[in-house]
């Protein structure tokens, strides 16, 4: 099987959050799609190990923001690269008081956003490494006119590039290994194998080593 | 809720194909995402009306030929705007002779197409307008190094326009509504406010007048 070949799927990119009681998060996925009419219901798959995805198995609804083409790599990375179990994201430049909510009080991006689409969870099959939850989609507006940012778009131009100078040097030591996919850091000069990152989910072939 | 805020979830264009025995078919989709690793899943949805969601039940194998940026709409419109249940779509230009076949003796598009994924059925939920099958990827691929055709770029570029001067018209007689989804033909003046295409399960919002 050549993994090069799953790249070829297309996808969006989204900021997934909830809200049970009074804690809220949200976290940066790409995997969702209209599975089903009367009524229109979508399919999301969750990391497991995600504190987002702790808490919409507690809470039963989430909100996801179609990120726009003119998204930028900071709130990707707010979002996408830390944990809600260490931080509370929804402070300083995207506190709860600045950012409008759904039907359901959950709150969502209404900056470098083209949709914001609410959902209730009908059904969670747990598949091991993710959930996939099937929901059904409440409420969805229209933010803006602008194009959805694509998966491609994000890895091709949004993202910054790698210091190649640095990763292709031979002679340096290896002190860790970066995930490629969401930017997760492994502590250590060897990946094991069957590594899979904690974050995003993917695996040891994913990670580019850092070297000192 | 707004359906066009919908149109912002972003999807690739996929031909999907199974065999079960002698009988071979394919359909176009744009839903499959990766849900799952170890093992890598994906999961597709179908619309159940179709005879290729009605052979996969069968089979519990597909191949997913992941449609490129040069595909033309001539590829897209014999394997998705008629039913194989109504014409053998093996035939002529897409001949079995002439194409390849997958791990599971599926055959796949060798030409305008980034990526073969094939699969085998793990799971499948009857979601009533359509089945979401969660799959096995148990091969993977790359046929080239094109982009990937995505949804927006066909609907936008790929698709044909309609011709406005007719379909602007008010004087004219309505004598069907086609689909803008898929080209299917609803023959009759009025389409039911709760129609839903019996090919591609989009609702009467999606359909546009056909004048005499």
């Amino acid at each position: 099987m050549d993994n090069k070949a799953l790249y070829n799927l297309t996808y969006g990119v989204f900021m997934l959050a909830t809200k049970q009681d009074d804690k809220v998060n949200g976290c940066i996925t790409n995997t969702c799609m209209q599975v089903a009419n009367s009524p229109a219901r979508v399919a999301i798959s969750c990391i497991n190990a995600n504190y987002t995805c702790e808490l919409i198995k507690q809470s039963g609804v989430f909100a996801l923001t179609l990120l726009d083409e003119t998204c930028d790599f900071a709130t990707i990375k707010h979002f996408g690269m830390q944990s809600g179990r260490d931080v509370d994201k929804f402070t300083g430049e995207f506190d709860l008081s600045g950012l409008p909510v759904d039907i359901n009080h959950i709150p969502y991006l209404k900056d470098h956003a083209c949709s914001v689409i609410s959902c209730k969870v009908l059904e969670s099959h747990d598949l091991g490494s993710h959930t996939l939850f099937i929901a059904e989609i409440v409420d969805a507006v229209l933010l803006n006119d602008k194009k959805p940012l694509t998966y491609a778009d994000y890895q091709g131009r949004v993202k910054p590039k790698p210091d190649t100078a640095k990763t292709e040097s031979s002679e340096k030591k290896i002190v860790g290994w970066k995930c490629k996919i969401c930017g997760y850091i492994y502590e250590g000069s060897e990946l094991p194998a069957d590594y899979v990152c904690p974050v995003c989910g993917h695996p040891a072939e994913d990670f580019e080593p850092i070297y000192e």
